[in-house]
């Protein structure tokens, strides 16, 4: 059986490149994955993540799909895969997460969590038996143990008890992952969460019983929930001591350029958030010279290409004059051109990372860049 | 020189085919002009419109770009080619039309109209020679008289009042420009336009007034803005006769599918309008099998590809019930799928309405497909 995950070089810290093999395609890993919360990386097409953003894998959020379009137009479309046209790798969220954030009411219980739909209102019930068969029902390759991620901050004794009940969760989702068949003929690889807040002595216990779990792939979740950076990069690098060498570390839901860099420097081999579309729609872009806010003044008459260094068409097609126009006049391609800039600039990141790690110079390189990437242009 | 305009073949009836020659390329008639509002089609790249919607020529709105990004901008951006980067044909309007639907208060005059912007309520002022000059320096490849458009319904005197003052308009624009150079080294050209709002013996006078005038290409305004359908036909039946047979003849901001070859068979060689695009923001997708309202429950769990007669890679890509979805989940995608999937089938409508004027079963074609073109499926 071909082996999930390898690793090709470990750098002189904890950096590490490797590759993820998946039914759906081979992954480089450290990577970072666009995020396609209802099936559809925002104002995207699907060809465009693919040819121009050179996107790996995506992320789906099991909460947004299992209210739109539904379970029965899921399986009856034979998966996400095929109902949105993307034929490489897909990993999709517990839908914990967004039931904390986003459902109008929910109440909690050791058998899982009810909620009113933010949508229409409706009832629903959440456990981790039922996230797991959404979770096949979507049939992403890669998918997410259900959690509870507790905010920020948090109290010692309520962190404790969430945690305990995620581990009590990872042990029934195993369980009915262990007694239910996968439905479209490939294989899905279940991730578990460490949890544990900002408390070392908690996520050293459950970094310990998420590794003892011995599932393929591992995740840190409840980070970048408001903390200060240097309090998530702390816990990573206490996280990724206890979690195993040999397999992936997935950290949920990061972040910035530099937070990136930083956490790859870590041990951390994948990545996903929302910043760079999110940021794109309003206009501010992510580039190797630092930040840009394509509203500003500045642009005007800069009819110069939008970003000398970036890799997609749309940097060299349009300029920085141009682009803020249709952000000043509110136009939607606006916005589709900064989220294909953005997020073909985040692969293009780890990407380069990744060349750096395999070249042994990944810190001195970290060290020098992430002060540009923080500049405000 | 040269011809602008070239005859290929002139149907049994009034249908042409032909081309047209501008600096920036040739352009195959009937043609369908895509409205680029504010230098962006909205929702479509750039080079969307070139490859996949196949468009030979569009449009630009004087009053919009006047106000954003303002003349300043334009100019030092070498024009509106080089500003939005589209090298093939553009057309401008002459503002007019904008600025008696958008703008806050206006005041007319033999001089013009004075009126108050709809973005920041700052006062300017339109002339024939205001908008020869900024028509100049946007560079559209043709651009427009300086006329008013009386609504429907309009009284008699009032739409004779209104088509003299147009008329004595035309005359200042056209003054204007034997007295100004072009700005970016190639030719642009002027196209007055035929008013009368649906008074037969205004709209002759008229005809002929715009005739002797003697430009390269002539247009009809005043139609679409509300009258029924059959006084549409009527009245551009009734027009094409009067205007040159050598020149082309423009009519403005017409229509639907089927609008658009009943006006081709009554000896119209371009025309452009939003709604294409403005239908596909909402979900409504023209076909060649009729009209699709993409929100409907009918397609939930309609997994055919969007359009089995489409021309462009959206209508093979994706499903009817993904795109619905986009729609019910108010997904950008949606709107940008919507927005090619309408502009390449309006392109096409227009490719096959040529071919078939060429080998002379075009009103044959026209009457057997125009019920299904407005069929709702
Ligand atoms: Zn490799
Ligand atoms: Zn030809």
């Amino acid at each position: 059986m071909q082996q999930f995950f390898e690793i090709e070089k470990v750098s002189e810290g904890k950096a590490r490149a490797g590759h993820l093999y998946t039914d759906h395609g081979r992954i480089e890993t450290p990577i970072f994955m666009p995020v396609g919360t209802v099936a559809s990386v925002k104002t995207v097409h699907q060809h465009e993540l693919k040819d121009d953003i050179k996107a790996q894998i995506i992320l789906g959020n099991t909460y947004h799909l299992y209210l739109r379009p539904g379970m029965e137009v899921m399986q009856n479309a034979g998966g996400l895969h095929k109902f949105m046209n993307w034929d490489l790798p897909i990993l999709t969220d517990s839908g914990g997460y967004q039931v904390f954030s986003l459902a109008k009411t929910r109440k909690m219980s050791e058998e899982g969590v009810k909620f009113k739909s933010h949508i229409d209102g409706s009832f629903h019930m959440f456990s981790p038996e039922k996230s797991m068969e959404i979770q096949r029902q979507i049939g992403a390759d890669i998918f997410m143990a259900f959690d509870e991620c507790t905010p920020y901050p948090c109290d010692y004794r309520l962190a404790k008890k969430s945690m305990n009940l995620t581990h009590r969760w990872l042990k029934r989702c195993i369980t009915w992952c262990n007694e239910n068949e996968e439905l479209y003929g490939y294989k899905q690889h279940l991730f578990p969460i460490v949890q544990g807040s900002c408390y070392s002595d908690l996520r050293k216990i459950s970094a310990e019983v998420i590794a003892e779990s011995n599932c393929v792939g591992n995740a840190i979740g409840g980070l970048s929930v408001g903390e200060p950076e240097d309090e998530m990069y702390r816990i990573t690098d206490e996280v990724t001591d206890f979690l195993p060498k040999d397999k992936p570390r997935y950290l949920m839901g990061v972040g910035t350029p530099w937070n990136i860099l930083e956490t790859i420097g870590l041990g951390i081999d994948m990545l996903d958030c929302v910043m760079p579309t999110r940021n794109a729609r309003n206009g501010m872009l992510f580039t190797w010279n630092g930040v840009m806010n394509m509203k500003n003044e500045k642009w005007k008459q800069d009819f110069s290409p939008l970003d000398e260094f970036g890799t997609s068409y749309v940097d060299a097609e349009y300029s920085k004059a141009y682009v803020r126009h249709l952000f000043i006049s509110r136009e939607y391609l606006g916005k589709q051109i900064a989220s294909i800039h953005n997020l073909a600039f985040y692969l293009d990141l780890v990407k380069v990372a990744r060349e750096h790690i395999l070249k042994g110079d990944f810190y001195e390189w970290k060290k020098s860049i992430v002060p540009i990437l923080k500049q405000r242009l």
